[in-house]
């Protein structure tokens, strides 16, 4: 099991996140590809309310993951990828077209279908109370499908984005899964095949009980107070 | 001067744009980075509308820039900037923990920065007609300021992002530009700085003249049509 509390690569998650958050918190992206990579890492975990100080020096938003290596500090969850496998084996091909669309499809992971799917947490989650976020609703859901649209063209000849399964994928995956609730990425057949297959891979499978294992541990006297 | 009709690297472009974009579209990525490193590179200018076919299977979602290597395709600015990064020699810090603030820099402006600054696009320009953007406009100019603060913070006691410049600050440079109607960026004293210190490079201004000047060739004969 690469947790181990005496590695010297240490990846900070949050101890405890409510139940809607379960499974989706970003350090996900690095516990999997850790798996993956055979690679041994130790836990940080912290309050996601009253952060340490030391931590919101690390990260300016106080957003997890940060990954520590040694001395060396990474954060964002697309710089963590890169840095976990420049230094591991099996997350970026060799071959240089599907390394550079490794590459390419993290940045677009991240980029181009991340920032509408977290609008679309607010509208539905966060701010759902708010008239703009009731009117804005059905014109993001067709927004999102739009540009999902490209991403499931993609895939219908390719098992990963990239040819072998890379960080590009490990981003997508985690990404998409944002959509759970829904049927936006899961009611299209390339989308959901593609979620299965991510899901089924058995790093994913432990990295999401190590992180499911730590909020069972913390769980706080009264949820949700 | 880098651009250069027989140089290896081809650099994708719209060949025209209306005015609110000029001076904005993500190419000025690339041509700003080609700059810097004094590399060559040649453009490839595409209509806006009706983009050929053999474009729009380089980029899922026929978005502008995109880099030809040689043989190698590569997109999403984000990743063009790195190729460029390790291409060449100047844009990433060789010193670990510096390289390492680059890249995570370089991630956070994309995934942490640039989606509200463009939801702002969305509320203020593409949508603004509607309810749900009238409506949104406060609580996202409230939210734009305070993911911007820790950039502010940062740079109190930093010219660069990251030390020395590096493609963190032509991600960022560009990004922050995105406000340049309003003083969401340039009412902090901060950004307002950071934002004239990389607009005065000269490698910066001589992209934003390469990018101004093929709109200017290609201008259509009625404007707006």
């Amino acid at each position: 099991m690469p947790i181990d509390a005496n590695a010297e690569i240490e990846v900070t998650a949050f101890e405890w996140v409510p139940e809607f958050a379960r499974g989706l918190v970003r350090d996900m992206r690095p516990r999997w590809a850790c798996e993956e990579l055979g690679m041994a890492y130790r836990e940080r975990l912290i309050p996601v309310r009253d952060k340490p100080a030391d931590f919101l020096a690390q990260q300016p938003w106080g957003q997890v993951p940060v990954l520590r290596d040694g001395e060396v500090t990474v954060f964002e969850s697309g710089a963590i990828l890169l840095h976990l496998a420049a230094r591991g084996d099996g997350l970026l091909p060799s071959e240089p077209q599907q390394r550079a669309d490794a590459v390419s499809w993290l940045f677009a992971s991240l980029n181009s279908v991340e920032p509408l799917l977290m609008e679309y947490v607010r509208v539905v989650l966060f701010n759902a109370d708010e008239d703009w976020a009731r009117l804005r609703r059905p014109g993001l859901e067709a927004a999102i499908s739009q540009r999902l649209e490209p991403v499931a063209r993609h895939l219908q000849d390719r098992e990963w984005l990239a040819g072998p399964f890379s960080v590009a994928d490990v981003a997508m995956v985690t990404i998409l899964r944002i959509l759970r609730s829904g049927d936006l990425a899961t009611g299209v057949p390339e989308l959901a095949a593609y979620l299965e297959r991510g899901q089924a891979r058995p790093a994913f499978k432990r990295a999401l009980a190590d992180q499911l294992a730590a909020f069972d541990a913390h769980q706080p006297v009264t949820e949700g107070a």
